[in-house]
């Protein structure tokens, strides 16, 4: 008779599984909002739509999902595991923003070689931080333990979001119109995109470790510079909405990500419209010339892969213009005049 | 001048990306559904929750996430991808009709060492598949490219699922009552749990191949067994919903996972009651005895780690039990008398 096989020994233990499990529920609920519904055990997460402070008339359901790409593996390198959480959640709701929708919850996936029930409660935590920040409730996850595809110290996120907009409020940028005005607001850094030719170029090219300084940088270490979570526009987003009108003032969203200011203006402007975006506008922030000059990495690369310093695009009616800027300036958003939006025939600047 | 770095150097290639974007659409777009409203580029994707035909006085969103755990190890050895997308809708559509909601929408997220057009366009086609046969729309997904996160050949899934209903009508298992009947509706196979131990037993105990044949299981191919996609019970449940009452008929919809039988009922079901379930009183499918003999398996074991031929319990009013059972035959759906809900304090007989 052969040895009795077990799940445990496939790698599988439902024991460490459950003591995992027994943490999280805590976080998720920190973050749960009025109109989540408890349902302990359940097989899924329940969010009431409406209430009595909430009603809609014809609610559009608006949902996105995104990782955090290989910024995953300077957590993993870094050994610091409760901010790349913030990062997934950051991915998604700022895009759901896009369209002027209120972020309403979150679900996440975690994917791991084995148990770790330290590791996923500092992922999770990650994650609880980032859905506090957007006012949206963790209403639930996945972790799935896969022995034989992940390698041992790593793993993989994924997170998804829905909100929530009256439909004649949707901004798709259908309303933008040569003469409107582009504000940029400032990123935290790198956010979560364009990290494999970000660690090339600290790792390979400067032959940098995780834990050495850069002077140039003011001499953080390249680990705390590099995980930087990616700024949430969740709430600043909602109070322009609150108090300036969707496509008549606010009349495109743009969550700049892997592709670049140009290509991501691009999925909002109507056909026949450009972005005239003058250069120089904006200060772009030191760690991407730094990148640029050690990675001899083209003006034109760079943009395509790294958001420059610009995490969030408005397309704004020139009428509020000023408004918009002073609002976001009273929200301590650091904000620029990026340019105008004009007809496709004109000659852009970049 | 060190050699220019380019993102393409760095494993991502944004051409290779762009081709493999282009397919998709065709496929997520014959899943839309009336209520989808297109947003081509968009940030995120619209889904109108009422319109003509549909309207909530009180509507509660239903929320979900799952993986295929690694079946998707099968699928990569295998070389057929087209399937495990099937697995993955199935994964959190069941799920989320637990709680009596009409699925809605589905988004998924892909995870690869690098981008492959071609076996991107498979995995998706299963995950269209998956979707129509649900009723619910693509409505997105993200696909990433992680060249140093996964092995050549390999890749991950998760996937997102909302649905819809009443509020009066959730099922959350508070209606069931002592005497209710517990129906089992028959799973095409393993599903998707179980894999790492079902593959231990296959591969490393029997030795076998999966192009091998099992004369015991009808001289089957292992690839073909194994791969067998997992059961969608959406449209039955559905069906029954719209002729019996949420509750008041149907008390109680657990879909059997990791955890088995037990674990999984034990999720709906009050305290205070339990499942007094009759061993016998369905026909186990051979492919599990086979595993359990192969791999000496306590019976304990493989009912925790698989579901043994019950893809899905309804716990039911009696006086509706023999109608249920009529429209499950009515739809062609093979069920079971698995046995009645008792009190917590008698012996049961599993």
């Amino acid at each position: 008779m052969p040895k009795k096989a077990t799940y445990k020994d496939a790698g599988v233990d439902l024991e460490v599984y459950a003591e995992s499990m027994s943490r999280l529920p805590k976080l998720a609920t920190a973050t749960f909002t009025p109109r989540v519904m408890r349902l302990d055990g359940g097989f899924a997460g329940l969010f009431r739509l409406q209430n009595e402070g909430k009603k809609y008339d014809d609610p559009v359901l608006v949902s996105c999902t995104d990782g955090v790409g290989t910024k995953l593996k300077l957590a993993c390198a870094a050994g610091k595991h409760d901010t790349v959480g913030i990062d997934l959640v950051a991915m998604s709701v700022n895009d759901a923003i896009c369209c002027g929708a209120e972020p309403l919850f979150f679900l996440d996936y975690v994917a791991m070689p084995k148990d770790d029930p330290d590791l996923l409660e500092a992922i999770v935590t990650g994650i609880a931080a980032g859905c506090k920040e957007s006012g949206v409730a963790l209403l639930g996850g996945e972790t799935a333990i896969m022995p034989d595809l992940y390698q041992s110290g790593e793993y993989d996120l994924a997170g998804f979001c829905v909100g929530v907009a009256e439909r004649s409020r949707i901004i798709d940028g259908k309303a933008i119109q040569p003469g409107d005005r582009l504000i940029g607001i400032a990123s935290s850094g790198l956010h979560s995109n364009g990290f494999s030719l970000a660690r090339k170029v600290v790792f390979e090219i400067a032959g940098l470790k995780g834990i050495d300084t850069i002077a140039e940088l003011g001499g953080h270490m390249v680990f705390d510079i590099l995980l930087k979570p990616t700024k949430i526009y969740v709430k600043p987003v909602l109070a322009l909405l609150e108090q300036f009108g969707a496509n008549d003032d606010i009349r495109g969203i743009s969550h700049i990500t892997g592709g670049g200011l140009a290509e991501n203006l691009g999925r909002i402007l109507p056909p026949g419209f450009q972005a005239d975006i003058v250069p120089d506008s904006w200060e772009v922030p030191k760690i991407f010339n730094w990148l640029q000059t050690i990675g001899n990495i083209d003006t034109d690369e760079m943009f395509r892969v790294f958001n420059m310093g610009v995490g969030l695009v408005l397309v704004v009616n020139p009428d509020c213009y000023d408004a918009v800027r002073q609002t976001l300036i009273s929200l301590q958003l650091e904000n620029f005049d990026l340019g105008v939006i004009v007809p496709a025939e004109s000659e852009p600047r970049r």
